[in-house]
């Protein structure tokens, strides 16, 4: 595994696999890997000739409150996990590289990006489109990886791509979760063992959902009530940000279940925001 | 030349010829050409060895009162121009194939498009930043030529390929005037022969300015006052919009002609909006 620092090195090795007619895999992350990210790469392997994984913690995707700073970075544990799946050139550029100092220039997106996460962290999704536009250009894939624990970056960066033509394809990798249910994430790693008790009441929330669309309950609102009761009764520290019943490609609210179907939710367990989501799709049973 | 019309003929035909390692030359134009417009193809065409150009009027550059509907059209002439010059691929698309009806990603810039004629243009630089980024990820060029005579356009295409990191290198091509030394336009077609007369004096006020400056002149409110008189005697037919004088990478105000300086101005004769400016870089002598 080859460890690049700069743009420049990373568009030249990127043109020269184009010019080889090799096709390239791309996973972008922010560092702090977990199997989540993991099972990006893999996916990723699968659909391409070289690998080319990315950790840049993007100060632009962080609001002025956010966690920035104390964002968990494990550089030499990241590297070794990149190189057990098969990464072939990590992307690894410091902050400087990417952004110049009077940087002017944003993707902005004016639909998706308003509900959701969206509504409470302003500037992130512009954030997140503008440092993926950039990766892209920097990276040349032909097929890039994202995780559905995102959900709303993924329907993002599928808009993106198709605005903008980029000539990407873009593969959407299920949530990966640990055997208690809790979603992966690198912002895990701040839970204290009772907060992460509490946290395992988001994903059984979602469960609820699914299991009342099962037996045939589609009224979103229906829905919604009685995911936040049963947060409420079980999980009193869990502070909900969001729960969103949405269509899952264009994040518009349903009145009903109805089609694929996005459940999302955002909460606050002590000073850690955590983010989960579940796809259904009732008409597929 | 071969006449595409999809986005998806023209990217395949741009990885085949990336793949073969032929370098692509591009430029975008509206169509209605003339020499300036083939002035940049044959710069192109010299940097490249395929050299693709586009027609595209693009609906979201215009204001709701400005000349979307009556831009001059001649995709005949046009493609005879173009196949003179040697262009190997005219990607000539539909509206409808360029952008999906719930298109709502965009392109924005927020230093170098507020002034000048992002002032009066609201919205027309978002325009051109996005369908340029998605031309150039239809056509994937090498090297892509840009006019002068647009010059905010010209700085502002430099920002974008430099902060999207776009793989690119841009050219941006001298204007090219009329033997009486109106700068080339399609608007040009717009005016009737007094007003052409008029219009005739933008060219000139710019030449004083230049000839100020080599007189050793160089406050830029003594040049715009000097150039604002010349037009009112001589011009009174003219509605200046604006006289910016910038530098002419990032397009601030200077107080005073140094380093490479744009002067650049805006003006209406009758309907028609022209514009025009000259580069000085007294440093240079």
């Amino acid at each position: 595994m080859e460890i690049i620092t700069t743009v420049s090195a990373m568009q030249s090795i990127a043109r020269d696999m184009r010019r080889s007619g090799r096709r390239i895999g791309f996973v972008p992350t922010m560092g702090f890997l977990h199997d989540g990210h993991l099972e990006l790469m893999r996916a990723a392997r699968k659909k391409s000739d070289v690998l080319v994984a990315s950790i840049f913690v993007n100060p632009t995707q962080f609001g002025p409150n956010e966690d920035f700073e104390c964002y968990p970075r494990d550089a030499e544990r990241d590297q070794s996990l990149c190189e057990s799946v098969g990464v072939d050139y990590l992307f690894f550029p410091p902050v400087e590289e990417v952004y110049a100092s009077d940087a002017s220039v944003y993707v902005d997106e004016e639909q998706l990006s308003v509900g959701l996460c969206g509504g409470s962290r302003k500037g992130h999704f512009r954030g997140v489109l503008t440092v993926v536009a950039k990766l892209f250009n920097m990276v040349l894939p032909d097929v890039a990886v994202f995780g559905q624990k995102d959900a709303q970056q993924a329907a993002l960066i599928r808009r993106m791509v198709r605005d903008l033509n980029f000539p990407i394809d873009i593969v959407v990798a299920p949530i990966v979760r640990e055997p208690d249910g809790l979603a992966m994430s690198s912002r895990n790693a701040y839970l204290s063992d009772s907060e992460r008790e509490q946290a395992l009441w988001l994903s059984r929330s979602l469960q609820l959902a699914e299991s009342m669309v099962a037996a045939g309950t589609f009224a979103a609102h229906e829905l919604e009530c009685a995911m936040r009761d049963f947060l409420a009764i079980n999980a009193s520290e869990v502070e909900l940000e969001y729960i969103a019943i949405v269509d899952a490609v264009g994040l518009q609210p349903l009145e009903a279940v109805e089609g694929e179907t996005l459940i999302a939710l955002a909460a606050r367990v002590g000073k850690t925001r955590l983010i989960d989501n579940i796809i259904l799709n009732p008409e597929l049973g």
